[in-house]
């Protein structure tokens, strides 16, 4: 069955210290080619029948990200197709 | 330029209390179609210069995700193909 | 008006990630002498009118833990008792 | 060995959507007397030595509140005065 995804990052004028904190410690292991991390949220939501895109932008917009700091994709999943297809 | 994704989410078997207070807030929105929501983490690294994956699986793997009670995925975003392709 | 807060840790034998990416930046800000850092969660909750620790104990454990990976502890702030009263 | 305990909150005039979604979620549980939710994070940090606010709150400001978003408050939390003392 396939889901819905919301992804919620921090817009790219707001600071995001944990992002930061991780981005200073990759030095220590060895890792000096990382410019910048970001980390936001990744919220899935299961339908009980056909998912409902629009549905799932009201959830996010009222339950799922502040608008005012964050922006949020929504986007359909499909089962066949793993989120780790790309790695 | 092309960032890496890292996406980690509470293995299947471990209770997500966050998602659940999600979930129980719904019928209140009139939403009664949703069967789970599951939150975790969306992790976006970028690198000066080619994406490493195998290095930000090194990264996901010590800094960002706890494997016990964790899965995630690591995999290429390119610039052209936004993640609200699908929305 | 006091409020109830719950603090919501991991427990101490499960690994803390985003802990460690804080506590392996900090030599980077020249911070030699912290020995580790846990990251959790601390929820305010605001009663209409009494406090009630037990009926908050209730919330905790269905909506803001996860029994199985984490620990909480319930308790009442006074308004005239700020959370900084020891810093 | 005492500990510093760094409290971070959203800013009351941010929305917080999380806390929303838990506080939607009460009235299912027959819980009616809850006129709001906030989640903030709580950091814990142990030090070698003697405790030390002003480094912790250094610390805090840098890598783990967003100071535009969020407040953060720095305490000694004693190890014979465990934080659930008040539960």
């Amino acid at each position: 069955m396939p889901r819905v995804v919301v992804d919620v990052m921090l817009k790219p004028e707001i600071l995001d210290p944990q992002g930061q904190a991780v981005a200073n410690a990759l030095p220590r292991m060895g890792v000096s080619d990382v410019s910048a991390v970001r980390i936001g949220r990744r919220i899935e939501i299961e339908f009980t029948g056909e998912p409902d895109l629009e549905r799932a932008r009201e959830i996010a917009d009222k339950l799922l990200a502040n608008p005012v700091i964050e922006d949020f994709t929504v986007r359909l999943v499909k089962a066949d197709e793993p989120t780790e297809a790309h790695s």
